[in-house]
């Protein structure tokens, strides 16, 4: 690993990403406006504020299995507004296409894009495409940046987290990394998994009211471990995983055994990671365990006092410490 | 020419890229917001209205006499909204970056970029950055989402432009085109002609008080000529074009008389084509003929009854018709 050139493990979501974002991006762009550690970015305005935030997409291939490259440039943007706790209103559009993608292929894409957006009530009011020469692009890459209005009263952040706080899943992980990763029938596996890939404001909603709601965030590049890692750098707790709690379905716990994945680092495109008061924990996981899509929603740890560092506890009674990533198991995965 | 893939003609701001985005992407995402027709997106809201707007940036070298990338991802969207009557004040930025870019040269370009937000007197709020496998990106592609203030009491638009009105450029045409194309040396060629990237919000903020102003729109890909068809097309005139009135520096002639090029499509990357009422004309040219990138303005014609195309009246008395852009002159000059 060489720090003069970009290497793909600086687009994983682990260390080096850090690392370049805060020594390149943050360094040169830093103003109290753009936290890096916010999934949107607040604006003040005459009346109210706003929620601000972007996200690009490059996933191969463009089409799977429970979405395509489309939907997701919605429910990524979308969904970082959501857990924010914003209403997601307006959306931007960037489509940078490779010379050579057949245009029903962009026309099922745009199409499937429209209908998400539909669906999570967001209206896409800009946009621009650019075309690069064959070779020169990975088929579609897809950028969106999302305008919300930031729910008054709502105080959410990894700051007001404390120990003892309950840390809940909305639903089984790894299951978007393992759908788009069985699409490209790159090891000779198939698979009918189907991506999470989703708007989560019907999850975001639903707890938004309770006191006790500290922080939502949703686990994508670098999947669960990875926010549970940044939520431990960030409050200095320990964050303590059950790992017999974690919802993972068969499918995806069998090709991981298989690969050697660790399903805790896979993303997913349609799950909220939501750190709560004990004392509302209950009242979370009933209203999520309300929703289609939060029927598997689980109790999967604790914040708490120690070296902050993510501890998965075995069922045997034994403990694994799931360090920050740093290899990318499956590039271009979002 | 086939419509089942995309091609490089696709992206040249021309007719093919009008009938992707018309008949795919506004097909789709048509709603009463996303006018393909305008630079910013005009939005409801409490107090106010905000512009939003994007744009993508595939430029090739990436740095370039006079800019690079990033002051070039930061002057194409703050113009999009100056242009419209706005004053931008939030950036949002993608980056896809190519496994290998030299960290130097990205940092190079983050820190012109962010000179060019200070300059432009915008915050970039929000980020995102991928990274692409070797051979999967051109080095480096940019997106940014600007969000601005309207201006209250300002109606610009094609719809208010009339029969008689004057057609007014900020400066010459061509130099970003040729500046760029001169840095890819690939016909031999060399020169330091600088592009002229820059923010034109004091170019729009000078003649935003004429009450003659109708229309803003910086000529970038496809160049004066473009938006001449543009007005053209929205308003059933005749754009009538002094030939001997356009400003053109010595350098962008020679080398398109040299090449075949015509600095009419050429992109610029800082300069204003205004539609003014005739008699605020003379008070707009003085306006910007005040300002330091302002000071070779010119009025280059008018807009006028009869078909409804772009006429280029010739020193000699002759007339050339400018049509419609097919062909891409330079791929990945913005």
């Amino acid at each position: 690993m060489t720090d003069t050139y970009i290497t793909l493990a600086h687009g994983n979501g682990g260390r080096y990403m850090r690392e370049l974002i805060e020594g390149t991006f943050a360094r040169h762009l830093g103003n109290p406006l753009l936290d890096i550690n916010a999934d949107a970015a607040r604006l003040p305005w005459d009346a109210g504020e706003l929620m601000f935030t972007t996200d690009g997409f490059t996933v191969q291939p463009l089409e799977f299995p429970g979405g395509d490259i489309g939907s997701l440039a919605v429910h990524g943007t979308v969904n970082d507004l959501a857990v924010a706790g914003a209403t997601p209103r307006y959306l931007s559009l960037n489509a940078f296409i490779e010379e050579g993608l057949p245009l029903t292929q962009l026309d099922r894409i745009v199409a499937s894009l429209a209908r998400a957006a539909k669906m999570a009530g967001v209206v896409v009011a800009a946009g621009d495409t650019k075309v690069v020469r064959r070779g020169e692009g990975g088929g579609l890459y897809l950028a969106t940046a999302g305008i919300g209005v930031r729910t008054p009263g709502i105080e959410l952040g990894m700051q007001t987290i404390q120990a003892g706080d309950a840390i809940l899943v909305s639903g089984p992980v790894g299951d978007h990394g393992i759908a788009v990763m069985l699409a490209r029938e790159q090891f000779g596996l198939k698979g009918e998994l189907a991506s999470d890939s989703a708007s989560v404001l019907p999850l975001t909603r639903a707890v938004l009211g309770l006191p006790g709601l500290r922080f939502m965030r949703d686990p994508t590049r670098g999947g669960l471990a990875t926010v549970a890692h940044e939520i431990s750098r960030a409050t200095g707790l320990q964050a303590g995983l059950q790992q017999a709690a974690i919802p993972v379905r068969d499918q995806v716990s069998a090709v991981c055994e298989m690969l050697g994945y660790d399903p805790y680092y896979l993303a997913c495109e349609g799950r909220v990671v939501a750190v709560v008061a004990q004392a509302d924990a209950a009242a979370a996981l009933a209203a999520w365990r309300a929703l289609p899509d939060g029927q598997d929603a689980a109790l999967i740890g604790h914040m708490q006092p120690g070296r902050a560092q993510v501890v998965l506890h075995t069922p045997l009674g034994g403990t694994r410490i799931l360090d920050e990533l740093e290899d990318d198991p499956l590039p271009r995965i979002c």
